[in-house]
């Protein structure tokens, strides 16, 4: 074969990012009369591309930058610098005091007092969840702090965890767009959730929330999770819920999805039938357990390697969503390092199957990595240099094992936010 | 849309068990030369199919069948009548003293003293692991069955139930076939394990083990399995050790796998197709926790039926394979029904897929149910019936909720066992 998987694999990544970068997708949202607005232009938002997103917007703003304002979240290591949108950067996964200190200024200054005929841009993206961290009255930081925790080392979904903080925030789920009011609001998004329900990107802070109190409390249950005090009684008494649809906070809000989980896949898929390899979609939305989603990745990749089916190899199969993972072990781990040692340890060293998986925001889990690859050797060298498969998935230790191998995929901060992507090579 | 789906599925489900008949797949095995043993021809055996498969080598053996003996284990229930060879009934999945006592007479009477121009044949297909109960020196029937119900509830994969148990018996992993020399010993087999290695299916009673007594505590370590001392002292002297590939007693053996999962469904798919249903067949060996699975299969599915990717709508996913239940509720669960649940959750309601799944052998865990579909009114009829999906998956308790439905597929003893089928319909 002439094909050197490694470099393809990495192309169709780059491909995939680049498909999802804001200063592409944002230019083209902005509306040829946006300086119709007869008022002020304040833009807001939250999450790892939002800096980018701003950015992108000064730089291809048709009217007069003066009537531009606004503050946006980001991640540390996120921020763009912008002429008249403040970037402030905050803690993800688990929120901090920046966060919480910037959220409340977003309520209580950026978008206090608007009129009707101001204009709000909110630009959302993954990650926005958690740097919008402004607790409900009566809870603490700490509690949000210590129920974040909880729920990242569930295995809940992003829906299920994003259902819990809707209901006890006091700007998500809808609750930015209520003190935006009347002004109009528009909310751009860049999807990081399989579904792309923007009511739950960022736990949509600018859009109604059709979740209940008694939801969240069911999502609690489920994981057994030990919720303070404070945070049952928000949740019990109803005290907690969100805006529905139909509330008036969200008449003339208009939103639109700038880029998602399967336009990155599309942009991949074309990038491979480039390079002369045919490329299948298999899902822009896989959930379930990290591990156990290797194990039907496997499956299908023996069976297209071993037997042409359901398609002829060399071909490679693509996929998106969000996986979990359920934290057994004290290592360091991320969803899609998790998912390669898994497929690796299923694939046995086949020998005709290569792989990538890394998170498009280039930090899957804890660490500044975004993914790695795995090739037939992945888990030989694994043995050889003292971290077995089994052992690794044991502990939930896959980036120690990558690292060790030499076989990361590093990026740094992306700036955008388009969930997990998962390569398969069958040669 | 003129085709029901409910026939339709079902059709494609009797297609597989047809393929996968002993009575279709047994007597082209029959060798032209069967008399040219001179000997004795003895036929040993154990499985779900092996009774059935018995009766079709009697029926169809060319020679004196004077010079047939034998004794076959099978399941309660699964037994077929034969006029020279024995057949005996004994408890799956957990073994008791019936399967025992006739594992002991099978080693101690059936085949002893048998001499080189003896013919031995294996009749051997899933189920015979637990049929074959015969504790290595030292152990008791008591200690096999509390180790076979821990592990089945552990989310261990067949592989490694099997090599625990082939440490473990004084006939499983190779020990009956040492029995046989210096006779010639014919292996046929049904497969019901992904992947189709003969020394995993049944244990493999007359097949060497790559295995070892490491490979087994290994097992019991990863799902925190407590093993009675007499099991630890067994595996961790090496006493258990069980004969290795090069071993004189399969000098002289013949392996030959009769029917398979991939053959079943491929039968499957031509129904399909002959329906004017295109049909893709996915895996024939997929395994993973039976909810993850399912949450792939409905996002693979969504991605049809939503974007036509990558196959077009309509056409029928295949699969096949033995997914795991990690047992932790007390309801009346299996695999494929606990599969469907979590399907038909994940699904919400999709107005265009169906589903059915079901085990080959006619019984999905603990009850005398294959399977059962699904609709797209499935989880609306759930909640209304009084069982809400994510209760089912909590209790393990889907046979109780397709019962309620009148969803289930039931189809008696199969008297063949190909393992797994799924198929999911899209139109």
């Amino acid at each position: 074969m002439l094909l050197n998987p490694r470099l393809f694999l990495s192309s169709l990544f780059d491909a995939a990012l680049e498909a999802a970068r804001p200063e592409r997708v944002v230019p083209p949202a902005i509306p040829a009369d946006a300086d119709l607005a007869t008022g002020r232009v304040v833009v807001v938002g939250a999450g790892k591309a939002s800096a980018a997103m701003a950015r992108a917007l000064e730089d291809h703003w048709p009217g007069d930058p003066a009537r531009l304002s606004g503050l946006v979240l980001t991640r540390y290591g996120h921020a763009v610098p912008c002429r008249r949108i403040e970037i402030v950067e905050a803690a993800h996964p688990v929120p901090d005091a920046a966060g919480r200190d910037a959220a409340l200024r977003l309520l209580t200054e950026t978008v206090a007092g608007l009129a009707a005929d101001d204009l709000v841009i909110a630009l959302i993206s993954g990650g926005g969840s958690a740097l919008l961290a402004l607790p409900a009255p009566g809870l603490t930081l700490e509690d949000k702090q210590s129920l974040t925790r909880a729920l990242l080392g569930s295995g809940a979904s992003i829906h299920e965890i994003n259902c819990v903080r809707k209901h006890l925030s006091a700007i998500k789920g809808g609750r930015l767009a209520m003190a935006c009011q009347p002004a109009r609001v528009l909310t751009w998004l860049i999807s990081d959730v399989p579904g792309d329900d923007p009511s739950v990107i960022a736990s949509g802070p600018t859009l109604a929330d059709p979740t209940t109190c008694a939801d969240a409390l069911a999502v609690l249950a489920k994981y057994g999770i030990e919720a303070p005090g404070a945070v049952r009684g928000l949740l019990e008494s109803g005290a907690g819920e969100s805006p529905k649809p139909g509330h008036p906070a969200f008449a003339r809000g208009e939103v639109r999805l700038l880029a998602t989980p399967q336009l990155a896949l599309e942009a991949a898929a074309v990038a491979a039938r480039a390079a002369g390899i045919p490329a299948h979609i298999l899902s822009d939305a896989i959930e379930g357990e990290s591990r156990d989603v290797a194990r039907v990745m496997a499956a299908l990749a023996r069976q297209v390697a071993d037997r042409g089916q359901p398609f002829t190899p060399p071909c490679v199969l693509l996929s998106g969503g969000e996986t979990t993972v359920t934290v057994r072990g004290a290592g360091r781990g991320g969803r899609n390092v998790e998912f390669l040692a898994a497929l690796a340890l299923a694939l046995d060293g086949h020998p005709s199957i290569h792989a990538l998986a890394a998170d498009t925001d280039g930090v899957d889990g804890q660490a500044e990595v975004a993914g790695a690859w795995i090739d037939p050797s992945t888990a030989s060298r694994a043995r050889a240099l003292g971290h077995p498969l089994p052992e690794v998935l044991a502990r939930n230790d896959a980036h120690s094992l990558f690292a060790a191998l030499g076989d990361q995929v590093v990026t740094g901060p992306t700036l955008t936010n388009v969930n997990d992507f998962r390569a398969i090579l069958i040669t």
